[in-house]
């Protein structure tokens, strides 16, 4: 599809716009060629459980979901509808803040790629993975 | 891996200590040698905003993670690590309760895969799809 | 989208014009409303090395490619291009002819999923997976 | 799982030995930190069928499955099974020579993950994707 500009003012609103994003507490950070940074507060109820007080990897999820689709969004003007997801969970995450890198791996005219890549406050790599989304155009 | 038996009520308790599957309002409702049914109360924070009021993609992933590890908990007696998740997103979730049935695909010694499918309260399949876990035994 | 009659004659026809398909000694031994069955006949390219003689991982994934390929097709009247595909592999596939079995998970208007499953002679489950398909009609 | 020391010369010969490998005309061409290269001859019977002259994507998901193996055997001394395999589909594969280029994306004690790209002679990517492999080691 077309490549659309969009600054990252419109961006960032339409991320917080976003009403379970907003309850992950996602910011966007960054948003250059490569793609875009977001950043998320930690909350007590990402936790697996009280004894193991990992962040759920379904919280890792989401965040690679998202983050792949605001990295196509950048590109193409809109977050876009996810195909499917697959995620790769690569180290347990320990209670505290993350920051979330996404890129897009292949643009494409009806169906995209994009990956991401969730790091804790010390920039150990806890998941990563990738999402295709339909990105046709509405004309 | 070994099979372990475990009772109804100890897999309930289990999935009761969980912190963010308590956010999620997941209840165990099914048990039997095909796998289990969980039941997914609707709470306002799954949307994905306040137009689109689907529910988010990234919910449905972690009721897919969770079911997925409780198919196998019930064969082996404890939810185990999950190592890749792996969503096919079918149809939008329109705002309601869920319903989501597992199974395991195969028990492995050390690795073990699950499936799961997440259906609305008109039984549409919304997503679907399957968890890698390490199902290996301390011991 | 729109099924589409096709008998078995020409879906098997359609199976017998693919080159690499045909190298993998694929026929069509059974068509159903559940989905299809395909019959492989084992050749000693299949293998990993000489000292480890499991038929390769990507001979397996090939195999889950064009089962849920087929099984589409026999909805919709023709093969379609492949999205995506995930396989995940349960046993060492030890050398001798193999049978798949394949079903559709979702049928969309543009995007469909397919399984599939390969078992060995003795109806081991080697491998499993799924394929997502572009699916749109040309019309 | 530690790294071990391995020459490229070593990691050429462990590839040679491989039969469906061979069978593909793969041939290691780079090694370095970031991951490895290799040069994949085009043949009549990768293709799909005499009409639609692409490569076939059970060829691509076999070279992404074979090199993310052998980026992790250049870290790790030997090639290891893989756990499960997910491949995106970018752009129907023109005949011709292919190139892949794969990496390590997290070295696990038990479980790795890698990730590989094939391009046309061009530089077109065709296909990317990622194993998950058992990288455990025996001692």
């Amino acid at each position: 599809m077309a490549e659309k500009k969009i600054t990252r003012e419109e961006l960032s609103q339409m991320l917080s716009r976003g009403i379970f994003a907003n309850w992950l507490g996602i910011a966007l950070t960054g948003v250059d060629d490569d793609g875009i940074t977001l950043a998320v507060k930690w909350r007590e109820e990402f936790m697996v459980n009280a004894k193991l007080r990992y962040t759920h990897g379904g919280i890792l999820a989401t965040l690679i979901d998202i983050a792949g689709d605001y990295a196509l969004a950048a590109k193409i003007g809109r977050p876009v509808p996810t195909v499917d997801l697959r995620i790769d969970y690569h180290r347990m995450a320990e209670p505290g803040d993350l920051t979330v890198k996404a890129g897009v791996v292949k643009l494409g005219r009806t169906i995209s790629t994009a990956e991401a890549y969730v790091f804790d406050g010390e920039g150990n790599l806890l998941a990563s993975g990738r999402g295709v989304y339909h990105s046709k155009t509405d004309g």
